[in-house]
């Protein structure tokens, strides 16, 4: 028998609320027998919801919550406002409390990182935390990290990030060894910023339990060229906007080309099992939510405009990653590197100083 | 009668040197009646190619250049070995020295900043030149620049990266009032690092010629959101290979689908005129090409492993510039730009002294 897991849902959070919450949680329970829902939010709207629906009824308790943070408020706003009774306070409260395994909000992104800084904090050694998403590669899939919450990461800050995703990738992907890339615009040492090169060298030169590639660069991340792609927040924001743009871009192409004329739509129909499969990878629905890492506790992010279906993507990438035991597991990695790096630090110095 | 057009080639360069460049040259020579070309490289290897070209040796010249630059030379190292007598340095210098209009390379990136750094130096007030990419979007096309060249720019550099953009989307692209945006992770005044918000404020805040649009995120490149968008070195050149790759890894799903079972390949036979199509407008070859703006003359940097379809779009992307008369456009918005910026500044100086 498996474990049970328990995800705390902001259900009053993203652009669609209740609708898109309840739904995704119904489908989500659909895949996972073993999961239980707590269900943060508006009790007067979310009880006749849940009635209506005695599958999820049963695998739910509503925990209530009289407010919520507006999709546009700033995240300062947010703190002041929404603490202690919002949806999304309590949501990320639930985890602090171990009444739940995860958190999974579609709300405001920065009010959610705000809020879950200060009430999950950050891990022992860690200075900030980062927000990884899952990419769909050629090999697989790879972890890029951060996508967004430290705008210009230093050197120190980027070595943890590369300690994260590894510990992420271990975990939810299964693999022994993952590799770990830091991103750059070229692969030479010389390349790159400050902050980079000194990451780099951290990484190379310190006997840190990851199996360390070196500089990756953009095209890399498509590649698989790594399983994980450490970089700071602003170009790693860019380089995931960027490629998903690119993407629709192309999806919309596809699309084009197959309704240009009767022969098209005809080679369409007769192609679709070949059609339906490239449709589906390229469906970003599957692609929904990033993880916030570095806090005591893991928190999944889904996109404000997500439908039922990301929705329901973003729960179960929270469920996958509560049952391979990722966060006990990303403490003690992030513990060992910290103390395997202050040994070489040490060491280094006693040499320097003889 | 249009005006005779000038590119200087630099015919040793790229992964594949002469094989590419010669082929690349008689290409664009069949689409443009009125390009001459300088072919520079070593005499005794370019005569013999040039003799079995009737039409192409009749539009060019050679000019001997003994040495070529390696591919994986450090930039300081080509400086000072393949100064004055490599075909790179030759090429740039045909710019300077008024024989050519434009020059085009395949070679080593760092070593043909550098050097054209050194031979054409930067325009009055432009600080740090940058790389222009021309970018396929769902609007038609659009600038991003710095792909590259200058890591870390500074607000003002970035804002003279937005008049220099701006400026070559309105000779390139034949529109009067480009709209021009800065990459940001996210739209709001308050996002992004000090450089980025500076940047803004002063495009805002000054008068310049220009329709700045705001701050847009990666995914507004690929949905041709503005017409230039400007950024950093770094982050440009993530963006512009996180999309790269992304295209690529699509490319292969296409193709992939296409191949499945023989219900798609009769599909794909049959919707052949749409995926055709399709297949061309991702064909990465019809995007080569990077602008190094800033200097007192135009180099264009085509990719190295780039064929000869790839370098004939290289070396016809360098013809449009020409004809557009797109330098002297260039060096007389930077002046105007410069001017107004001044003047805003000594005007909010004279007020805040009051």
């Amino acid at each position: 028998m498996t474990e049970q897991i328990t995800i705390a849902i902001d259900a009053m959070g993203g652009d669609h609320g209740l609708k898109v919450t309840m739904v995704g949680a119904a489908r989500a329970l659909a895949r996972n027998d073993n999961v239980r829902f707590l269900l943060v939010g508006d009790r007067a709207k979310l009880q006749p919801l849940l009635d209506a629906d005695a599958k999820l009824k049963a695998a739910s308790k509503i925990v209530h919550a009289e407010n919520q943070v507006s999709m546009d408020a700033k995240p300062s706003r947010a703190l002041r406002s929404g603490r202690h009774n919002s949806s999304m306070w309590k949501t990320i409260e639930a985890v602090k409390e171990g009444a739940a395994d995860i958190a999974v909000s579609a709300g405001n992104t920065g009010a959610l990182m705000a809020m879950s800084k200060v009430i999950l904090k950050t891990m022992p050694g860690i200075e900030r935390p980062a927000i990884a998403a899952i990419w769909p590669t050629l090999r697989g899939r790879s972890i890029l990290l951060d996508v967004g919450a430290t705008i210009g990461a230093d050197a120190r800050q980027l070595v943890d990030f590369a300690v994260l995703g590894e510990a992420m990738a271990r975990s939810l992907f299964d693999i022994k060894r993952p590799t770990v890339g830091l991103l750059n615009v070229g692969v030479e040492e010389i390349k790159g910023n400050d902050h980079v090169r000194k990451a780099g060298a951290i990484l190379r030169e310190t006997e840190l339990p990851i199996e360390y590639h070196g500089f990756v660069e953009g095209d890399d991340i498509a590649k698989g060229t790594v399983d994980v792609i450490a970089t700071e927040g602003f170009s790693g924001n860019i380089a995931l906007k960027s490629a998903e743009g690119t993407a629709k871009q192309l999806g919309q192409y596809v699309r084009a080309a197959m309704e240009k004329n009767l022969f098209c739509k005809l080679g369409y129909m007769l192609a679709c099992s070949g059609l339906k499969e490239l449709r589906d990878r390229m469906d970003p629905r599957t692609k929904n939510g990033g993880v916030f890492l570095g806090l005591n506790g893991i928190v999944v992010k889904s996109h404000g405009g997500a439908d039922e279906i990301g929705f329901e993507h973003a729960i179960s990438l929270g469920i996958d990653m509560a049952r391979t035991g990722m966060i006990s597991r990303i403490a003690r990695d992030i513990d060992r590197a910290h103390r395997q790096r202050d040994k070489t630090r040490n060491a280094v110095t006693a040499t320097s100083d003889q």
